[in-house]
């Protein structure tokens, strides 16, 4: 096998890294598990026709074939085409269809999974990476109550990685009744158009969206500069009610977008304060949601995008007799891992588990070396003992390079067994049914890199 | 969306059979960790090129192609093709050669993930499964001390399982040094034919395996016998090396093999007494493992197979400069999950995380209801607040349905909050800041399903 190539859009961790990585994912679990979300995993395939439902995603499919496609085989002979999924919102919806009868509702739930996007590889982009999603799905109706209570799980989950060195973050909240609402009170009827060419603010400006108004949504001036002004609206509170207010246009689903809008912010910032900003500029999703939305981005990181997004959809799977409504937000798991592993935002204080190696001074005596570590086990220290009967010196080099903080020296008939801090030197005699080590140094923790800059740089 | 079927071969759990699942992994995990190994993942695909060097298992393979090739794609260009991977011993391989610089060695790692296999679909056949795979890699050598190591760390793995409802287990271990130095030593040259052979004896028992000896691997009617007399040998101590002894056949690598073997069986024996028997019978894998090999059966369960096998590599990687042996076992997850729920052996105590169900006395007072169940989730006790402010029967089986043990009541101007354990229905005034419910009503637990029944049968 000659030396591999890795593959662009494929990310891989060093152990170090992983570390970071299972972090997260278990802030991620703990926090959900807090809620009330149970957790589900979805198997990677669908059938092709159910991926492609979802229209704008096709490029992006990877379909699978049998290297020997067997015509004996079921699935080869109907011709079903699979393919591996590109979210998580399209295998919920069948597995919720799939398992309604089983399920209660409204069924709350998490899911951390990998997906794929076979894009073409370039900077930044991945094609398989791991999303954590959580939603809230009701069968027939789903009360508005969800739209509050969704983001504030994510600002949560969030929350929890502050201290590992996550920088602060916003989370963007707006309203498709709002948009659709002032856009029809203005008079402006072509709702889909305004939405994605107030969508394109950002990239081409204002002047743009202006003509662009005019020439394809129809608008006239002031209905063009009223879309504009609407979109500069931001608000930490519910102050932003009375400024849609004041720019004049008037419609009952406008009313109750506001209504839902301010409800969203006005419990969030009991909850979290400053976390969460209703921005009407945000336009992302609009066409396909039916309520709230949602984007998050962290302060400082704006090459970022979003890293947990989401909304409410009325329609999120339907089987001809029932209708499931869904809320729910999902977090790119990958992304923020490697924006914290990448710019050193957050470090593990080792690469490895292990706490304690068991030095080896004769390989005659290994057996007594693996009684200590087992002992050592059994009260819950991870252990290892030394790969070679080495000099003492080369096996507490082992331990260092490894990043293990502690080594264990079996006695003999010139006294009972030692141990070694080798950060600092310090030996102690020791019995491994009752010796333990600091709390902080058991397993490998996560914690932020400007913390672990401080430590060092006193 | 029709009601969509589900797909022969891609197994999915509902939420209270996915809680077995969890505790199985996070068991799993630990244990790996308490033994020093680090988590590794790599990405679902590789090239087709590095899957196809591990023989046999061409026809399993799923390839990976976009929906929409693009000329612009690199990988399309180049003509690469991508497919899922199978196992995880040639994607560790791969992530060995590639990071070797940045490893240390011996590389301990363990590794929890999906595999595909292209099979066709038949009972009891997975196409998508998970894998949990505990290695050590070396560097150009690796002590013959892991290959006593590695078996004890899945043999904690799995006796951690006991306690939810995992049969009893035994590792049945061979040597392949043992097989091949016997047959070499019985005069015997043609020694994959051998293996092979005897291989079968499950299937089409002694006398067809000794007429196959004779007619194709060029063995006397005595050797035959010898080789038959071989595989009839089992012992949970080192005993059997003299009766491999009293069937004559003399070998260097013999002798080597019978050394090792009665090194693992005899350190097992120590570490957890009767898990472990050496079992001359055990053919798979001795003709691609170049030392130990190991299967291993749960009591009661044949028709499961093999749950956790494995063995020792010499060459698992190799770059043509540096060799990288290795020695490994893998626990087959979804088999084992399967088992564990589908026999009723292991069962979730709830289906939700949820611990209370705060009630909702009317809409008005969701707020109120909101700030109890936050104040709870800060002092660690999952908690969510009802869906509609129905009456109280109908919270309160709303709560029973999903199995969540406690009901809070939001006090009003006649008292104070009072919270019910609804299964019991006692109800006791209660402040969500100190209020704890029992420790075993925390979180669900899972539970062996015999003990379940004990406790409800009385």
């Amino acid at each position: 096998m000659a030396r591999p190539a890795s593959l662009s859009g494929f990310p891989e961790w060093l152990p170090h890294q992983r570390i970071v990585e299972q972090h997260v994912l278990d802030a991620l679990r703990r926090t959900f598990e807090l809620w009330g979300l149970s957790s589900i995993e979805t198997r990677a395939v669908e059938p092709l026709e159910q991926l492609l439902s979802k229209g704008e995603v096709e490029k992006e499919v990877y379909l699978l074939r049998r290297l020997h496609a067997d015509p004996v085989d079921a699935d080869d002979r109907e011709g079903r085409q699979l393919a591996l999924h590109f979210d998580l919102t399209v295998p919920l919806a069948r597995y919720v269809l799939e398992n309604a009868g089983q399920l209660q509702f409204p069924f709350r739930r998490y899911q951390i999974q990998k997906v794929w996007r076979g894009e073409r590889p370039q900077e930044g982009r991945f094609r398989e990476f791991t999303q954590a999603d959580v939603d809230v799905i009701g069968n027939g109706e789903l009360p508005f109550h969800y739209e509050v209570e969704l983001p504030l799980v994510m600002a949560d989950a969030l929350a929890a990685l502050r201290p590992i060195g996550l920088p602060a973050f916003t989370i963007q909240v707006n309203n498709r009744k709002v948009a659709e609402g002032f856009y029809r009170g203005l008079g402006l009827t072509d709702v889909g158009t305004v939405l994605r060419t107030v969508d394109k603010l950002d990239k081409i400006g204002p002047a743009r969206v202006t003509a662009a108004l005019v020439e394809e949504a129809g608008a006239d001036e002031r209905q063009a500069a009223a879309c504009l002004a609407l979109a500069e609206i931001r608000s930490t509170d519910a102050s932003f009610v009375d400024r849609v207010r004041a720019l004049g246009a008037e419609h009952p689903l406008l009313d109750e977008g506001l209504t839902e809008l301010a409800g969203v912010v006005e419990a969030a910032a009991e909850h979290l304060p400053g976390v969460l900003v209703a921005d009407l500029r945000i336009a992302r999703g609009l066409d396909y949601y039916t309520g709230t939305v949602y984007e998050t981005v962290l302060d400082g990181c704006p090459d970022l995008g979003s890293i947990c997004s989401g909304g409410r959809y009325d329609d999120l799977a339907s089987d001809g007799r029932n209708v499931y409504p869904g809320v729910g937000l999902s977090i790119g798991v990958t992304r923020l891992v490697s924006a914290l592993v990448g710019r050193g935002l957050s470090v593990a204080t080792r690469s490895v588990p292990t706490c304690v190696l068991v030095a080896v001074p004769d390989e005659k005596r290994r057996a007594e070396c693996d009684l200590i570590a087992r002992v050592l086990r059994r009260r819950g220290i991870p252990a290892e003992v030394a790969p070679s009967a080495a000099k003492y010196g080369r096996q507490i080099r082992h331990a260092d390079r490894r990043g293990i903080p502690f080594v264990w020296f079996p006695g003999d008939e010139d006294g009972g067994d030692e141990v070694r801090d080798i950060r600092s030197g310090e030996q102690v005699p020791a019995d491994a049914a009752a010796w333990a080590p600091p709390a902080e140094d058991l397993s490998p923790r996560v914690v932020a890199g400007s913390d672990l800059l401080d430590g060092d740089g006193g």
